[in-house]
């Protein structure tokens, strides 16, 4: 997509619109960029004022500069919109543009004044107006500059209003999804607490207790923003309409359902911000939870990704901001481009001097010159990087596919009755199944309810607890020829409205688990109960495993039991089954435990269906293994999480590590923190 | 009051109004029901909008095949008016009836939106009209139906309304109550902070600092609640007046003076759910305070009373939803029944696909058949209180009586100074002095101040810091004319006005009690004071008990010390006090401790004036026992709250387990949870 | 000042204003006062609705008779204003005058209702000009009365308003300061995010994310409070110009600097409430942190200052009241005095009967009489402070000064990135290099960066965040002419408009400290690092010291390493550094740490430079020793702030106890919570 500039990116936020004050800030800041490997910038986010100070009035002419500079020197540069961040005096002029949210429970929405930023009304005709008047005068002036490399529209989306556009608009949704009030008020059950609307304007998004009415309002809010987005690509791309356009996502952000929004941008992108704290106890949960967050956005486009944020030095919102050890800002930068990302970029090059920002790490911190040691180690960062442009545009096959529905999340918080473990679904449902692949360099795809499985050996659906329509018969079908489909207590539970499915759990997922799941025991958290194993059982898993949190009662209905519950009334219930479907078979975890049960569980799946592995040995503690592919060429990422030497058998195959340029096999020393990408 | 339907009732709340558009409901749930051995439905809650779709447009039919159903099978409906939630159309056509209250501290009250239930205005004319508009309707359709039981009034009556009708209702109160601004000045003590009304129209109920404000307040919000709740009474009774009314109540609830509501309904009921969760360390104090709240609500008209509301299975709103553990059902069900209930009714009878209560237990669950555990639970207790049927009606005389007061509660809830622990009068006052009778199959009642005391050989008003007008000269009557009044830390402290009584505390108990408490020392909850007592006292006390939270420093003004502290610079003062007091006693508890100490103190008045108990012999820990009387005929119903066996002594005499049919005498195993009925 | 009373004051706020129906009160009042040594006391206080019922009708004849009563004993009294509480009849009148201010963030703010005190906009005219009549009333009344000493203005001023005419007021102000938007928008960095102001009435005083404008808003409203105070002693002083005025200020209060508001004030004044609860592992911070606010309030007007408010017994908000331990009361009652107060007053002398103070400790409790222990400890102070008489109007010399600054506290407390601990610049900076000098009766003064400091011989700035405008130049001063300028982490960051320096940390103080501060590592609170000293250091330091929550790595340019870091990536790099400057000193703590790393490094510069101490000889754990001073006599107080018995050195000269009587010298043992004040 970026064919103008075939390299691994190298940069991030830069804001020189915020030192228009300073004279000579341009001239030190690209002495500092070929020291530091800096090949490209991200230039204009929240921007507005800079731009257009009053009404009508333009100033592009430091933003004139920094673009010609860039062509100068052949860097790439990533064109922001400003729209996250309207300007003071179209606050005043045009009030209307206000977000409107209620303060406190169930009240009128408040107009918000003029404060912070993403503050406007994502429906308001007059700022869409706005903002596509000022993407097209972006692009009519960049589209065809020779630095211009991505569109990079607004920044971090987020939020919601609730003014009388927005209400209108959520209406209008609702009629054009629903067309009758009857078929509204049999999908949010309003016949309880006497809910039922006899009008379309008696709704108002504001009333947690009608989950369908919140499950519908949280799509609205997504679709809101895709239009939003949509927007501003279109005033782009009629302009210029072979410049990708990107926008930046973060991660697992709740709000908005991501699955569909990367269905409007050409290239995904995230801002990563990992806490890799050297806290020992914390050191693996961090790395594959980072490690999955990358999986996710390279899985929206199943292509190479962008790490569009990141940062160079301790982020300034955590309680401890506590600093990178050496070597940490490379593994983590490193650890991006192995899941997928073709870029390291940085929130942010310069730290402003005021800002509430202002001691968010970045490239060129306050001192101003190069001789912070973030600066020399961002610098090793470019260096590798130029060792590793061989591996640009690889891609990353997996046999695993994780699933994932921003709207199962969306319902099931908002219900009531589950633990606040059992909401977790991130937590307790996806990372607790993917760690057991990372520990072992089995490449996994996040995917959508929506996307094909077929390409896949396995389908784990954690908490599936609603089940979006059409999908059950899809895992089904994914399972009788010849797939494993893993699943987990909490699963099947209700359908897309939030409506419970009638007939006992999993609900859809019934012949396909062959169970039916009774009663969920939620534990204390000094509770625990235990899994233990009959001889001879399909996986071969033997041992004991702590169980807590949660603990379904599961009754077999064609399944067999595959382990049992050691405890309490419900010792000798099954709390792992196996069904067989057709040619494949179906795995139910009734029970949540530590990273030991789903590691027995997983690891025996990785082993009897021979998935492929990064590296044939296992890995030791904290040492995670990637693979990127390209033209016949691999590159294996190893990198040492841990801030200890550990040694991992590379393999008997003598390979070159890219970023040594030595030739390594068999059992090898990483030192702390370590990194090798072996090529072949 | 329910001779129509001359057996303990066995049902809940049931929805079908949730369910119309779902064919053949009523069948599958009309068979079911025998099977549970459920006799009777609660009807109509939170109905309006299933009733009145549309402002005078009725849609009665639904409710009609309810009734004529259970008429048919016997069946007795508990017929609720659905003020609880007013619909839509109504919130929209007359939105002044919505409710208005500030959101933060001190500001203008803001009309709320129509969310949630409970959001009417409490003396709204329009909804009050409304609200007998449609009560009459029903009474006029069903007060003669055969399958009529009970009203049920709204439902969980509570919340408030400060909307301009609330304000000036609450001004017209005050000036019926005063008649002058001085009186109300000097009862406000509005000297302080200058807070003097010159004008009855200054009067906003929002200032907590003004403490009489706040406690005329909540006076009033009964009042408002009491007088909403006979503008539904009136409107039944006009037609159909031989039908008992009844709402239900929540227990120690405390923003509701339910002494004063309890006047205007002919059955007292009340919502039990009590967190039986298998946790040991918790058994008895869960144990304990569910007997107590029965106790309360047996109580207030002193005739058996309903369970209107329990759980078959975990609810839906605690951190922690655990399951109950088999027999558990069952002994909480007949717990209500051991101290006074003549039903075990349920919320609810079948769980809704929606609603924010989807989870919450029911009698059918999501898999709609009689297959799952907690039905069969539910099918025991039905069969329970069929051998039971004797019980019916049967009373609970008691010797001893706690005093509790809903002001008392207020008033402590808004003074500064005393901690958390001394503020919670239910836990720290109530349940300790509750506790020891418990533990010895004591009967006690739970009264009001303005309830007479000659019944009773021992009175214990816990924490009674504010005393009603009457109630000390009420307190001296009953001691001297032999009774035992105990007393605790804090009492005397205000007057009806929350005015505190110069002079020294305990304020109109001083003479009564024969001590004068200078000083209240509230310790660090890691610290810890302790009693010790003299050879020889009058309760024949003697060890140490550790002491905590609350230690009053105590001086002799007549009494005795019986024990005093052991450590601090309060070494050697009294901490247990006895006065002689006409042909009765007073007996001061000027500490807080733990059970032993509390159990030590009644354990010994109950042995010196030979209270009666259910069982002669000493229980062993975690079993009660209770007993109910009819006719001359005596139930005894004996429990064990453990998840272990324990061994009860029965007594020499044989007699029979209604439960069982066996006949039990001397030494006995009741196995987990296990419960004995004991007749004769 | 006071010199119509030439004694130490013993009374306190009086409110007879709120027992006016109470018959003979005053004769109750004035008999126990001599009893309790009450010399003195505070009216008026919150007073206006009893002095002005309704507008224009004053009733003054309460006031007149306690005010006569007082001068014919010849009691000093302290005259309030007031205004800290708006009578309810002019809230209905002139509800501008109600504060405004949002509710939940970035929102309309809202006009409050009358409720609490303190409720009043800062800069309305129609108040203003209220409050200046009711003063120029008072004045004219008793402006000349014998029993008046002092002007008490308003009551513990606080809280902010943003009224239309707040904000208009706070446009003015920034007017007046920046003339340009264009230095407003620089100076408040509005790059950032897109914030500039295109226009003067863009600005609402609400966006905690302009760093700027939220340091400016906090100035404004301590000017605006500042103007309100002068509105109102210039109402006073222009009839009365002979009383002197003040204010009772709240220790370090973080919104209001009162480093600016003491210039209004004739006498400085405060109210303190330390937590004395007898829990051994806090007495030694508890009593140096009383110290230190003593210190604080004797310092803004370098002479003796008053002690206006502290509780005889537990006060009622704290979340646990403990009692005061005997002898407790005593003792910090005259801790005060040893730093160099003038008076013990109270909050209160008569607990009301209604109102939310009612339980707040008192002179008169409840009982209404001499009976209670705490009027027999009040009793001896008063005959402590008779004996004390000699002290009145001594001084504190010191040749220490620690600089505090209430915009480096704002400035910080809003920035992001610095963690709590950083941030609590009272607790973390202060007290931490306060209690080296306090534990060896070493004097301290508190100033002002705006202050001098060529008296001194140790300036200490801890946390000196932000840098005001010419302080680093007089730091560079001091220490170039021999003084020992000592500072730590997180200094010379930000300068007065909160922008960072560029060039390196700590900014304006690199030259004087000679160093590089490169990076800040936060560490979690369970985590340690370690200071090592090699041997021979300009400080004589040895051993090892735990270093915690914040570790910055330094550089050394032109210091040298005292002491290094033992452990993580910068062992080895300097954490105790000295920099020769001029003919004296400067002193870098890198590393924040427990009382033994402060105590090393201070107690070091104490014995080098030879710093006086109130005692020469060592003292033992708890105990404190201060010094007064006045014509050549000297008055050392020695306390024992534990609850044992200790023994202090109290040196070879025999001096008079004044207390006691004794004389005393060596070795002497204090009882628990024991005072000696020695004279000569």
């Amino acid at each position: 997509m970026l064919d103008k500039f075939p390299f691994l990116l190298h940069g991030g936020d830069y804001n020189p619109d915020q030192w228009r004050h300073v004279p000579g800030i341009l001239d030190q800041d690209f002495r500092l960029f070929p020291l530091a490997g800096i090949n490209s910038v991200s230039v204009g986010i929240f921007s507005w004022a800079a731009i257009e100070p009053e009404e009508g009035r333009y100033t592009f002419a430091w933003l004139d500069e920094v673009m010609d500079r860039c062509a100068e020197r052949g860097m790439a540069v990533v064109l922001a919109t400003p729209s996250g961040a309207k300007p003071n005096w179209m606050a005043e002029k045009y009030p209307e543009i206000r977000r409107r949210n209620p303060v406190g429970w169930c009240v009128e929405p408040t107009q918000e004044l003029q404060a912070g930023r993403h503050n406007h009304c994502l429906t308001s005709p007059v700022y869409r107006a706005k903002v596509a008047e000022m993407d097209r005068r972006l692009a009519e002036r960049y589209g065809r500059h020779p630095a211009l490399a991505l569109w990079h529209i607004s920044n971090e989306l987020g939020g919601e209003c609730r003014c009388p556009h927005c209400m209108q608009a959520f209406r209008d949704w609702l009629r054009a999804k629903y067309r009758t009030l009857d078929a509204l008020n049999e999908a949010w059950w309003t016949g309880f607490w006497s809910h039922a609307f006899s009008d379309w304007g008696q709704i108002v998004a504001i009333d947690t207790t009608v989950e369908g009415l919140e499950l519908d309002w949280r799509r609205f809010v997504t679709d809101a923003t895709a239009s939003f987005l949509r927007n501003e690509a279109d005033a782009l791309k009629a302009v210029a309409p072979d410049i990708p356009v990107t926008t930046n996502f973060m991660g697992f952000y709740e709000p908005l359902d991501y699955n569909r929004l990367a269905k409007y941008v050409d290239i995904a992108s995230w801002d990563c911000y990992p806490p890799y704290h050297d806290r020992p106890e914390q050191t693996d949960a961090v790395a594959a939870g980072t490690a999955l967050a990358h999986d996710l956005c390279r899985s929206f486009r199943k292509q190479p990704f962008l790490t569009m944020e990141s940062s160079p030095g301790p982020v300034n919102w955590m309680p401890t901001n506590r600093l990178l050890r050496p070597g940490v800002h490379r593994l983590k930068s490193l650890q991006a481009v192995a899941h997928g990302s073709d870029s390291v970029q940085y929130f942010q090059i310069r730290k402003g001097r005021g800002g509430c920002e202002k001691f968010h790490g970045a490239v060129i911190d306050h001192v101003g010159d190069e001789s912070p040691r973030m600066f020399r180690e961002v610098a090793q960062v470019g260096r590798d990087l130029q060792a590793l442009q061989p591996v640009r545009g690889s891609a990353t096959p997996a046999e695993v596919a994780l699933v994932h529905d921003w709207e199962n999340r969306w319902a099931l918080r908002n219900s009531q009755g589950p633990s606040a473990v059992a909401k977790d679904v991130v937590g307790t449902g996806l990372l607790s199944n993917y760690r057991p692949y990372w520990r072992r360099g089995v490449p996994v795809d996040i995917v959508s309810p929506a996307d094909g499985l077929s390409d896949y050996k396995v389908v784990i659906a954690p908490i599936c607890y609603l089940v979006q329509d059409g999908f059950a018969e899809k895992a089904r079908a994914f399972a009788e020829s010849g797939g494993t489909f893993v699943g987990t207590f909490l699963s099947g539970v209700v359908d897309a409205h939030a409506l419970v499915f009638p007939g006992g759990f999993p609900g859809p997922f019934r012949d396909l688990f062959g169970i039916w799941a009774e009663e969920t025991d939620y534990l204390y958290s000094d509770e625990r109960n235990a899994a233990s194993f009959a001889a001879g059982n399909a996986l071969g898993l033997s041992g004991t495993f702590a169980l807590r949190d949660i603990c379904e009662v599961v009754h077999l209905r064609g399944a067999e039991a595959l382990g049992v519950y050691a405890r309490d009334f419900y010792a000798g219930a099954p709390v792992l089954t196996r069904n067989r479907f057709g040619s494949g078979q179906a795995i139910y975890i009734a029970a949540h435990g530590g990273t030991d049960w789903y590691g027995a569980i997983h690891g025996a799946l990785i082993a009897r269906l021979g998935l492929g592995r990064a590296l044939a040995a296992d890995l030791p503690a904290n040492v995670s293994a990637t693979r990127r592919e390209k033209d016949g060429r691999t590159f294996t990422f190893v990198e040492n999480f841990a801030n200890e030497a550990r040694t991992a058998d590379l393999g008997p195959v003598p390979r070159t590590d890219l970023l040594s340029g030595r030739t390594l096999a068999g059992p090898t020393e990483l030192p702390p923190y370590g990194v090798i990408v072996l090529e072949g």
